[in-house]
């Protein structure tokens, strides 16, 4: 089905071949599992035109690209890509090769084109412009079950985390605390490093845990994620041990009414901008506007940030299927910050929930 | 140092300005630790040119940067890096930027490159050629101290771990008790995720940790890393719970031989195929020439794999300084592998090795 909708699109810009590298569009397309090392080590490629399917890859990942991806012919490389890859696309007949603009990089780029346009007929190489990443934004029924089970477990896991969290505990020992659960309930791994930032660490958006100890009375934000049979969650709460001060009760309750009515907007047919235009519009109102200086959210699914983005720029409509975050945020410099993130699916009738943990205050 | 050799090489290749992306570049020139969430997300580069050098980040990074990178100019970006980066060249006088083409990607590539030609003067974009990749080979005295560092670590947490296993234990259970080490320990996390493959698992040169569990007398193949203060070790162990098959105890001491061999070629001025052809042969002459199909070794640094590779091609020279890995393998599909990997540093007389653990079998 990935493979025919894919085929029908590249009918649509030019190339006869699709040659796909990114890891997730990869493994979305085919089902192979391995990530890249390093940006220069890659574990693997396809090769898909309107006949036929073929996954490059070296005798370090044979076994498991023929197990994990059935539908592909599996071809061995014994010497480098760059070698390799002209002679299959000879066999293929392909005479407009597509590659990812925004993975390949401008040296692998240029090597290959070089030996490219000397074959004949010669080969030209020609931009995908986002076609798999498009695919992707909208998650058919397995994917959304894929989803909801990676938004529960880290859910439950948060959940329990918060019911555990004393004063005197660091965050380090917290976020060693989420990802040996993750790893206890069979996740692949974190969607991300998690980010427990406690008190004024918390004002940084992308904090890394330290060894502070967590005190009494601060906000503690907790954002957090797993990747589930390749799919990512991605979830935030902000909370207190004892009772806060009265700005971050105050700064509190306007994340939570800025989070509460973008979930409103959020349904098939609007665009992106409108509810982060409410949210943004609700923190800069209550005075805190420079505060919040990120996007709303962004998709979510194999990547932990993938299109569409939802932000203050560049409209796209949403659709039945997309999966996002919706994660106003407000960050005091040497205070602290509060924010509050939901990752939900997009229904008919509006948003679904996937981060059911209720820990939310009530202020 | 690293900034005044970085200006020195530069004006050899013709750009006047360095723009630096690549993580670990930023990293080995700026002090600044962050990494990239994505390739698609970039969390800072730098500008240098013979006068002046500017750290770009974005507001969520601002205060890491100034404190990590206490010789740079932070500047903080509004929008994207596509629009602000012309005007920071524009003020630095800039008419060639170098650029890193083995991690920009051709898309970026293409977006700058053409708001770069349209500015008066119009500026170029051309490649760095590795110029930071090849700095970052020979490791100066701080460097070496931090390998040491994190090699010392890695041996201590896996001799800890061997130590401690006994059939029964799953591959994944063995894994997670090293990270949980290494992270109480104090590093910024695994080098890359462990490989602990037991039985016909050990076969796979790139395993992931399953659930099955280890065996009694069969070979199982531990590959692991820190990262410590940003530098990485790689060291591998093969062990065997109870006696081995005697085919395993002949693979094993070919594999020994050919690493102590090869450690004995790794000195100053040899090329890196030296080492290579002299434990490929062992392996070769042994009758497993086929089963050995990766390279020798590799580079380590603030990357986990870099420059120079250690293989049957390509040969450089071996310097002072250089730190690299000695890991032969024999690896027999359905039944077991044995590797051995010391990770070294070169100095004047010859290798010292870094990952001093002792877990070696005397068969």
């Amino acid at each position: 089905m990935r493979l025919k909708t894919l085929r029908d699109n590249l009918a649509d810009i030019a190339p006869d071949t699709a040659w796909i590298i990114q890891p997730q569009n990869r493994r979305y397309l085919s089902g192979f599992k391995a990530d890249d090392a390093q940006l220069t080590e890659s574990s693997g490629s396809l090769l898909i035109n309107e006949t036929t399917q073929i996954l490059i890859t070296d005798s370090r990942y044979t076994t498991e690209a023929q197990k994990e991806a059935p539908d592909f012919e599996v071809f061995t490389i014994k010497k480098s890509l760059q070698e390799s890859l002209p002679d299959q696309i000879v066999g293929l007949g392909t005479k407009k090769l597509g590659f990812e603009e925004n993975h390949l990089t401008f040296g692998l780029h240029r090597q290959l084109n070089n030996k490219l346009r000397k074959l004949t007929p010669p080969v030209r190489l020609t931009p995908l412009k986002g076609l798999v990443e498009a695919m992707r934004e909208v998650k058919d029924r397995s994917e959304i079950k894929a989803m909801e089970a990676s938004g529960s477990l880290i859910s439950e896991i948060l959940g329990q985390v918060i019911e555990g969290l004393e004063p005197g505990m660091t965050e380090i020992e917290v976020a060693s605390q989420i990802e040996n659960m993750a790893r206890d309930a069979g996740a692949e791994g974190l969607a991300f490093p998690s980010i427990v930032a406690s008190g004024p660490n918390g004002a940084l958006p992308h904090a890394v845990p330290t060894t502070r100890k967590i005190r009494s009375g601060e906000p503690v934000v907790l954002d957090v994620g797993v990747r589930l049979d390749g799919y990512c969650s991605d979830m935030t709460r902000t909370i207190f041990l004892g009772r806060p001060r009265k700005k971050f009760k105050q700064i509190y309750r306007i994340v939570r009414q800025a989070q509460l009515s973008a979930l409103q907007e959020i349904k098939p047919g609007i665009k992106t901008t409108v509810p982060d235009t409410i949210a943004r519009e609700i923190i800069k109102d209550a005075g805190y506007g420079e505060y919040f200086g990120h996007a709303l959210g962004h998709g979510v699914g194999l990547a932990t940030h993938e299109t569409p983005r939802v932000g203050p720029r560049d409209p796209v409509e949403l659709k039945q299927g997309m999966v996002v975050t919706v994660e106003p945020g407000i960050y005091i410099p040497g205070e602290g910050g509060v924010r509050l993130e939901e990752m939900v699916v997009i229904e008919k009738k509006g948003p679904k929930i996937l981060t059911p943990d209720g820990h939310f205050f009530d202020f």
